[in-house]
C-alpha cells in the first residue's frame, strides 16, 4: 500500500466524542476493527486510515447532532456513502468519526411534472433508477459503480453519460447540508434556475465533504428516451477513433455515451466478460431519442466512422445486447485488475481539450511502455477524459515509484495541454500534489473559504487542500 | 426614483485613489458628471448612485493595478460591463471607482475543434456571435439585451435559450479574475469537466462582482444548428398554455425557446413592433436541429397544443420571419414601457417549479388588478421563470409603495411554492430583502465567504449581502 500523510490525533477529544455518541446512538455507533477498516477502505491503492468509530444516523437532525458534538471537541468528521471513491476520500488520517449515510436511503419526493426529485444521500444510483422507472423517468449520471447520490455530489462525479447529460454539478438543483458548526442549510430551491446569491450548491458539489455533510439532494430528472441504441466500432489507431469523436461532437450529434477502450482494455474486457470485441482501439456508443432520431444518429455516426477509417461498425436496439455491452464497459476496471491478479490499481483521471486527446492517449501509451508499466486505457472521450489503469504490485516500492512517476508525468502533460488532473474522481488524498500545479494561486482562495467555513478543520481533514 | 441605502464614504481614500489612478491612466480615468452618472445608470427603477471616477483598463494587468490601489486605500471597486443589469448592480452606494471593461473587448481565441473560446469581459453577446458565425459556431445564452459576457457571467444570466442550453453557470468552463487583493487567478482549465477542488468558477458566476472582477472567460460553444424554426400558438388561458409547456418538456422535445406572453404583453408588442399577434395568452417557440428533427419537433408540439386547446398554431423556417418574431420578443420590455410613457419599471423575476407556474402567473395577474397595477407578463416558461413588468410613476410615493407591496407579495408566493426570487436578474440592491427570506441560514455562509475573500469589503459593496 502506498503511504499517505497522517494528521495529529486529538486523542482526548476523540475519546470524549466516542463516549458521548455511544450513549446517544447505542448500537448505531460501531467501534469494531473490521467495520472501522471497511470505512477507510475504498477502491484505492492508498493505505487504509480507519476512523475511530462509525455512526449510522437516520435523519438530518441526527447528522447535525453528531457534527455538533464533534465540533465542540474538535474531532474529525468523515462522511461515508458507498465507499466507491478512488482517491482515499473516506480515509481518516487523523482518526475521528465516520458518518455512514447508508441508512438515509429514502427517495423523499418525486415531482414528475417538474422533472425533479428529492433524495437522501444514501440512495444509490441504481436504487433511484429502479424507483423512477415506473414513472418513465431516469437520473442519467452513471459513474459505473453503484455509488450513493450523496457521494456522487460530494466528488462532482460524472461518467459515461456526461457527454450528453453533464455532471453532478449540472444535475443538482439544491442541497441540504449540515455545516461544520452543526447548522443545517438549504443552498437553493426547486426552481430550475436561480441568480440568488453565491452558488453554495456548486461550492458543496465537489468539496468532498470538507465544507459540510450533504443530507438531502434535489436532482433534475429526465424522461426515459423512447428509444435507445448501442453501437461499437473498431479503429486502426487512437487518432482515427478520436477524429471520429471530434467530428461527431462538432456535428452536434447528441450522442449519449461515447467511450474509448484501447486494445489492452478490450483484451481485458473480452476475457472478463466473455466477449469477442475486436482488439483494436474501440469506440462504444449509445444514442437516446425518438425511434427516428436514434436511427438518424446511428447512421450519421456510421458515416463519420467510415470516413475516419472505422471498421466493424455494428449497432443494435436490442435491450439485452445493450445491457451486456455496457455492463462489460462498467466492469472494465475489474477486468483490468484481472490482467495482473493481486495487483492494485492507480488510476489516472486526466481530462484534456478534445483536440489534444489522441496526442495525450498516445503519449500515455508510449510512456507506460518506456517505464515497463501495464496500464490499459478507458476513456469518456466525448469529454476528453480518460483513465490509465496502472497495475501495481504495491509491495514493490520500486514499482510504486515508477507508477508515481508515470502519474505525475501524465498529469503534468494534461495540465500543459490546458486540461485538468481530475475529470471526475476528485482530489481526495491521491491527487493533492497536482491541484496546486493546476490552479496555483486559486488554491489560496480555496483555503480561505475552507478556513472561513470550517475554522477548526474538522470536516474530512487531509483532503483536497493541505 | 426609489431610494436605496447609501454606505459611508471613505473620502480620504477615494481622493487619494482618484489622484493616483489619474496620474497612471490619464484620459482613461474620467471624472465628469455625465460619465459618472451614466455608470450608475442601468435599466432600473433604483436611484442613481454614481461612482467618483470611471477608469477604462485595457488588460488584466491594468485591472490588477487598479484593484491593488483601491485595496491599499480601502476604496470601493465596481465592475461595469454594458450597463444592462436590472437591480442596481453598478450603483456605487459608497462611491468609489467604476471599472469600465468595455475596452477589454477582444475574442482572444476560438478553439473550433474543442467547441470553446476565450474572451475578454467586455465582449458583447452579439459581437461574439458575429465573430463566430463564419466558423459555424454560436454562443447560445441570450438575455435579450446586448449584454457583455463578463456581466452575464457576474449575474448568472440566462434568457430565452436557457430551457435548452442552460444558463451562464452551465456554459462557462473557466474564468480569470482579479481578486480583492489584486491577485490574478484562474479558476479552472479548458477541460470540459473537472473535479479539481472547490468550484471557484461557479462561485464567481453570480457573485455580481462582490468577490472579484472577471477579466477573462472561457465559454462552451455550439455548432449552429442545421435548421431552425419558429412557432407561435395562442391559448384560451394561461393554464392551457402552461399545460402545453409541461407536456412538451415531459415528452423530452428539445425545444430551444418557449416563451409566454400574456394578453397585455402581446398588445404592447403588437403596438411597439407593428405585429398582429393574437391578443391571448401566447407561446412563442423555437426549434433547433436537423431539418427532419425540426419538423418532427414542430409537429409534436402542434399535437400537444391542439390537445391543450391551442389555436392559431403557425410555424416557419423563414429566417426573416423568425428574426422579426424574436426581435419583437426581445423588445417586449421596451414595448411594455410604452404602455405608459414616462413610467419606470420594477421587474419581478420569480422562478417556480413548472407545475406551479400557471397558478403563480394567474395569482400575479389577480393581485396586480386588485392593487390597480399595470404589469404585463413575459416568461421563460420552460424554466418556470417569468417577469411582471410593473409600470410605476416613481415620482408618486403611494404608487411606488403599491408596486413594492406587489413585488414582496409575489416573491413570497414564489418562495412558498418552492421557487426563487430571481431566476436570472440577480440580487443587486433591488432584491436584497428577499435573499434572506429565500435561503435563511445559508446567507450566513455567503457572508463568511465574502468576509474571507474580501475582508475590507471593497468589491461592489452594498450588493447581494447587507
Amino acid at each position: 500500500m502506498a503511504s499517505t500523510t497522517r494528521l495529529e490525533r486529538n486523542e482526548e477529544g476523540i475519546a470524549k466524542v466516542v463516549g458521548i455518541l455511544k450513549q446517544r446512538f447505542a448500537d448505531r455507533l460501531q467501534t469494531g476493527a473490521a467495520i472501522r477498516e471497511q470505512h477507510g477502505h475504498t477502491t484505492t491503492w492508498l493505505e487504509n486510515q480507519h476512523p475511530d468509530a462509525v455512526v449510522f444516523p437516520e435523519n438530518t437532525g441526527e447528522v447535525a447532532e453528531i457534527v455538533t458534538v464533534c465540533a465542540e471537541h474538535k474531532v474529525p468528521v468523515i462522511a461515508f456513502g458507498a465507499g466507491t471513491s478512488l482517491e482515499g476520500h473516506v480515509n481518516a488520517p487523523g482518526g475521528g468519526i465516520s458518518v455512514d449515510l447508508s441508512q438515509m436511503n429514502k427517495v423523499l419526493a418525486v415531482h414528475a411534472e417538474d422533472l425533479d426529485c428529492v433524495v437522501q444521500p444514501g440512495v444509490t444510483r441504481k436504487q433511484l433508477n429502479e424507483h423512477l422507472r415506473d414513472q418513465g423517468l431516469f437520473f442519467p449520471i452513471d459513474p459505473g459503480a453503484d455509488a450513493s447520490i450523496g457521494g456522487m455530489a460530494a466528488t462532482r462525479a460524472s461518467g459515461t453519460n456526461a457527454v450528453r447529460y453533464g455532471t453532478m454539478k449540472d444535475n443538482v438543483l439544491a442541497l441540504e447540508a449540515v455545516m461544520p458548526d452543526g447548522t443545517v442549510i438549504r443552498t437553493a430551491t426547486r426552481a430550475k434556475k436561480s441568480s440568488a446569491g453565491y452558488d453554495l450548491t456548486r461550492l458543496l458539489i465537489g468539496a468532498e465533504g470538507t465544507l459540510g455533510i450533504i443530507t438531502e439532494i434535489t436532482l433534475k430528472l429526465h424522461g426515459i428516451p423512447e428509444a435507445m441504441s448501442s453501437a461499437r466500432c473498431g479503429f486502426p489507431t487512437v487518432d482515427a477513433a478520436c477524429n471520429a469523436v471530434i467530428t461527431t461532437i462538432q456535428y452536434g450529434i447528441p450522442v449519449a455515451r461515447i467511450e474509448l477502450l484501447d486494445p489492452l482494455s478490450v483484451k481485458a474486457v473480452n476475457a472478463y466478460s466473455g466477449l469477442t470485441l475486436p482488439e483494436t482501439p474501440l469506440l462504444l456508443l449509445e444514442f437516446h431519442g425518438s425511434q427516428g432520431s436514434v436511427e438518424e444518429q446511428a447512421a450519421a455516426f456510421g458515416e463519420i466512422a467510415a470516413e475516419t477509417g472505422g471498421t466493424d461498425f455494428e449497432w443494435t436496439t436490442n435491450a439485452e445486447e445493450r445491457t451486456k455491452l455496457w455492463q462489460a464497459r462498467h466492469d472494465a476496471y475489474w477486468a483490468a485488475l484481472q490482467l495482473r491478479p493481486g495487483a492494485k490499481s492507480l488510476t489516472s483521471d486526466v481530462c484534456v481539450p478534445i483536440s489534444c486527446l489522441a496526442e495525450c492517449v498516445n503519449a500515455a501509451q508510449r510512456r507506460a511502455a518506456e517505464l515497463g508499466i501495464e496500464a490499459p486505457i478507458v476513456g469518456h472521450v466525448g469529454d476528453g477524459n480518460f483513465h490509465s489503469i496502472v497495475l501495481v504490485d504495491t509491495d514493490n516500492p520500486e514499482e510504486v515509484s515508477r507508477a508515481d512517476e508515470f502519474m505525475g508525468w501524465l498529469t503534468n502533460l494534461a495540465i500543459d495541454m490546458g486540461g485538468t488532473c481530475t475529470g471526475e474522481h476528485g482530489i481526495g488524498q491521491g491527487k493533492m500534489p497536482y491541484l496546486k500545479r493546476e490552479l496555483g494561486p486559486a488554491t489560496g482562495y480555496m483555503k480561505a473559504i475552507k478556513q472561513a467555513i470550517d475554522p477548526d478543520g474538522i470536516m474530512n481533514p487531509g483532503k483536497i487542500l493541505d
